[in-house]
């Protein structure tokens, strides 16, 4: 059996695929061939070589969004300019491709203008969120390599900001001096003191990261600790910057249960509630959202 | 001729020997091979290697500082703790050599219990410095991969605060996703608005940084301007957050230009004369002084 069409997430360093039928997803595939593994002629080729198995003899729709339609990727799929609903009507870019069993658009990423800032790939987790959702007024917060703070209002994206918290995260605990001292691990009770040392002085970050350094030479800081607080003062500083999002806001997260999860404590010691939608969940809401605007 | 002896600085990546006389240096030498390379048996060959040309028949003295007295270096030199002098007499450690020609004896470390932080190398620099000044009493800050702010008095390191400065930015240029947008130059005008940016609103950080990623996408920020942005952005947050030590004090530089000049200027906009002295000028003296204290 075939799909009605393809569902496609196609980021920085993975491609997932889902054949897309009536009642849902009937099979999906992934690689980790991304964007930044790929050059513009390299992309037709490493999505048939997925889902070749899926097509047929006619032209098959395939949805796809994330850095695939960044300058670097695919085909460029220009920023839509926020205030505007995050996915619109008429706004997906069709990608020429050889084969003519393909009918690929994309959709586009958004951007702001003061304060600078742009999203691809989010976009359509936002849109999706919002068809979950429904009348939904508030922050949406979308927690990753660059995560994002997003306020809707009347199913449009008036405003969001990112912040390195994911990557600066990566950096340090694979590269930096740090590496040394950190595995993966958790502890409540030093995630929380880390959280509240940063939201109250996040000024003090680039000591504090030091001391996690100086601790494990000095006071044999347990690898595990030394994650969970990195984990806090990383999401401290985010949240003291983002406290005009959230302060007083209904938020719902959307991402990966691990990511989502320190997230969610660290918004509940501030007394918020923060509702949780599956990242996957949103992409395909969105992609469908987006065939449907077609 | 035969040096007196022959000072070493001995960090994370590199090697520096000098050939120590009467009238001072008489011959320098260095190689990239520091203890990130090496294993504790490397160590002997390795400065042989280099110094091997200014032995005599008799035993050299070889005073050494830095990464090389580390747990992981070659031999291990105990921190000790402040409050304390930077170096002090009867406390260098001596080396076990193979090679009758050498007398190693090593420089410790600091370390301060709370908050926990550690050097290495630098208690040497400031040691130097002290001799340089004479009866200073004041702030001495040592940028670099660890920046270093150290409170001084009557002769004694009393306290003082790491940064990872120097590495996120390190970190950031080469591995994020900011190197795309990013190359070694310069902008007084672009330093000056960052580094008030980040001294007024420390927390923004993360969200600022992602900002040259968007403005690099959006509006062409040129590579040069964005150097100069992050250099303003983390000495920002440095300065926001070493405040406490800077504030109505005496401050005395210690490193390369180009790494004094961007602190000088920042210590400038608040008010501040710094003075700067040489990195390898303080570690020098430093060395000397701990011969001398043999």
């Amino acid at each position: 059996m075939k799909p009605d069409w393809i569902a496609v997430d196609w980021g920085t360093s993975n491609l997932r695929a889902w054949a897309m039928g009536p009642d849902g997803v009937q099979a999906e595939t992934s690689a980790a061939l991304g964007m930044g593994q790929l050059a513009p002629a390299d992309f037709e080729p490493a999505l048939l070589g997925l889902i070749a198995p899926w097509l047929g003899a006619a032209a098959m729709p395939v949805i796809a969004c994330g850095m695939v339609g960044a300058r670097q990727g695919w085909f460029e799929a220009p920023y839509r300019a926020v205030p505007c609903a995050p996915v619109a009507a008429g706004q997906l870019i069709a990608v020429p491709t050889q084969d003519p069993r393909l009918r690929v658009r994309l959709v586009s990423g958004l951007k702001q203008t003061a304060p600078a800032d742009v999203m691809r790939g989010e976009e359509t987790q936002i849109a999706g969120a919002l068809t979950l959702l429904r009348d939904f007024d508030g922050i949406l917060c979308l927690p990753g390599t660059h995560s994002k703070w997003v306020h809707v209002s009347a199913g449009e994206v008036v405003s969001f900001q990112s912040f390195m918290t994911g990557e600066i995260f990566a950096l340090l605990r694979q590269h930096s001096v740090l590496r040394h001292g950190i595995a993966e691990g958790w502890n409540d009770a030093a995630f929380d003191a880390a959280l509240s040392q940063a939201l109250s002085r996040p000024e003090k970050i680039a000591a504090r990261l030091f001391s996690l350094r100086a601790e494990s030479l000095l006071e044999n800081l347990s690898p595990e600790l030394a994650f969970a607080r990195l984990s806090g003062l990383l999401i401290g500083i985010e949240l003291a910057a983002a406290k005009p999002y959230w302060l007083g806001q209904r938020v719902v997260l959307i991402g990966a249960p691990q990511l989502c999860s320190p997230y969610a404590r660290a918004l509940a010691a501030q007394g918020l509630q923060p509702e949780t939608l599956d990242a996957t969940a949103c992409t395909l809401s969105g992609l469908a959202l987006a065939r449907g605007l077609l």
